[in-house]
């Protein structure tokens, strides 16, 4: 039984994350905390593995506390810089053993998709990428996007691999934005949640891989699956695909 | 036993109707006619219908020759311009019961497609269009996609409806090309030939179109089918929905 | 503004039709009605259109009552056989211009992607359903499948067309279930919720029509077209189908 | 430049294969043979690689010679057993750094989806596989389908996964053909080539990997590559996914 605490546990995703926690029958739950409550009352007698959804402005103060008191984490949060990161390092120094898991996403098949991308890309002539969100999303196109075709591109750079077919006379926005060379297409539709496909081609034959995130549950199998490793790999990691592999 | 005969038979077009003829057990072929060859030669005494995939500088000549030998035409040729098509309507004026039909596209599911984006339009808060062709293409987006969102845009408006839901706060040409309020994305990916995906979202629920067109063997049933039903609207149509509904 | 009244409004369909309410600025709430109310509570004096998401137990006594009272009724419960609508058929003689509309499914997309099927089945040589479900789904194929199936099955005997063509040798479950001679995929996948996908083909070309249900909100603009409908078709109307087109 | 030679030239897939070094800049056709010419005549002074899709009668044969004279080669031909294999692998005990490379399936994007299917397999509660084909197939469900099942339930198998979920009462052929576990659907449609789809799914998530053979020349990437990978791995190797990653 791996016991988990929950900071931010009365957040949107910290209620999804206590439910997920309920029905996962290798863990139980500690201490669920809200904005007001000390993190120093984690400690590995009551907590093997802390989860933290909570914001950027608490996650680095709540994080070297839990290093302090030697209790894995696994955040969801956001707002990590470089400086933040290397303050992190420097704690997890005198804790051998200790484990920091960060995630940017925590959808399994979004960082699976991602993934396969890179894998596929040197392959390929052709590859663009779709995504597809609902119509409340204030950015286009998203960061995941954003980050799936830079990695293509960078593997066609390995590749050494020149610029795609593209026989269009006059650019025209239908075509997306380029990134890298690589044309990202985005659209909103009431309805969808957070999607994103693939496309590559080669003459006659097509290779598509799309990741659908339909609701925030989606994001549970990633955050139980990061506790589960906790300890696994020692020090700061960042990014769900070192789990993956 | 409908006896076709059709003219620039030796065409990429043409090579196709000549051996969709054959496999279709309800035709035979008539006269094979090439660039040189008289169009006077088709006369009702060797040929129901007559078949054209010529050059749109041959195209009226040859039509306004049937016309007068009072066979019935079916052209995919392109070129047609509004004089053109009243030059045609003039001389049906005296041959009741002739047929002249000219079909910009002739895939079904195309023009299936587009008929059914038009239907459900008004159903739906949001619709997006995205195309996929060959990396050969010189244009983007395709007529045919600029086609639709102007169906759907039609539509939306005679349903009385506003705009679409977009919270993009920076425009961004990952967002497409806007066409008459509706987002056309175009994809260009080696392996592909022509594709068309319409979207639709409402709360929950989403429909999605797609018509695929893998060669240009697709165009034939359609040919077929005008064959079929040629005579039964008399005087000029154009367009294949005409004949499908 | 439309007063609609709702019975069955504390159960899961109901407080979706509760929130749907609220959100169309066309309606007002009037009287919600649990199972110990009364429904001849609701007349005319509070209540243009009644909306029911009870039982098959209630729903009869529902309608008559509604029937008596002279407030259109909109019904998505279940339970209705011959003998039963028969019974409403009846009631409603001495109230012209009352209508009495059921539902088996408010899902637009998914009464749409029925229709368009239904529409395209002549024109394509092949045609299968292949629909997907969350795998907490106790049949296998959804109804929604089997009606679809059957529908393609009706069209393709009004135009005269033979059997599908299909070469397969050995009889394989893998092909499905075949529904009048329509085989039918049923595929159960965590994270789903109810989603069906018609695929036609003709020689190098696909039409693919797909309706996504993503969760129970997803019935509600379907609801609310019908709420809007009320009257319009007086009588017994069975089925979304009659508002759309 | 790649000198490479050809075997079965003549051939539907020799055909292509000689249409594809045409248009490889880095290689050049050496000599190209058809089933009456000798295949002796190929040797390292006219021949890096030699490319063999001839018949199962007289690949063994081609491939001993081509051993014997020091050739690599790449081999689709099929026909091979455990026997057969285990000549070749003796007759190259004498020849190292010679490169025997035979591929049952030379679409490197069905390679791939195969491949990324068993990677994923372990991270997700279900997984079904779809395959499409055109309707002169005669068996079902495909070879490649079957063998996407079993690498999915070995890697779950490995990672010590019970059952997916399934509530389904009553056992039915839309279900598809149970395969270790893993359900396969197969569809046939006119106007298809060879497709396959692994649908993959967690809560509120589903990860989808395609892979579309439109026509033959989908093969000649695949063949390309393995031209230009041979005597990389001396030896015998079967399987593209050996020269993917």
């Amino acid at each position: 039984m791996i016991r988990v605490s929950v900071l931010g546990a009365g957040g949107r995703m910290g209620t999804e994350v206590v439910r997920a926690l309920k029905d996962a029958q290798d863990m139980q739950t500690a201490l669920l905390l809200g904005p007001d409550d000390d993190p120093s009352s984690i400690n590995p007698s009551n907590t093997d593995v802390a989860v933290d959804f909570t914001s950027p402005d608490a996650v680095l103060r709540n994080t070297l506390t839990l290093i302090g008191q030697g209790v894995h984490s696994v955040i969801g949060t956001t707002g990590w810089t470089k400086e933040r990161l290397d303050q992190v390092r420097q704690a997890l120094d005198g804790h051998p053993g200790l484990s920091v898991f960060i995630a940017p996403n925590f959808a399994i098949s979004a960082v699976l998709a991602d993934r396969f991308a890179a894998m596929a890309a040197r392959y390929f002539e052709s590859a663009e990428v779709v995504e597809l969100h609902h119509p409340d999303k204030v950015d286009a196109p998203s960061g995941t996007a954003l980050g799936t075709a830079s990695a293509i591109a960078e593997a066609r750079r390995q590749a050494g691999m020149g610029p795609m077919p593209d026989a269009t006379q006059q650019p025209d926005p239908s075509r997306g934005r380029v990134v890298d060379g690589v044309h990202v297409h985005a659209v909103r539709l009431r309805g969808l949640n957070a999607h994103e496909e693939v496309l590559m081609g080669n003459p006659g034959e097509q290779l598509t891989i799309r990741a659908d995130s339909f609701e925030r549950v989606s994001f549970m199998p990633g955050v139980l699956l990061a506790v589960r490793r906790a300890g696994s790999i020692p020090g700061l990691t960042v990014g769900l695909d070192h789990y993956l592999f």
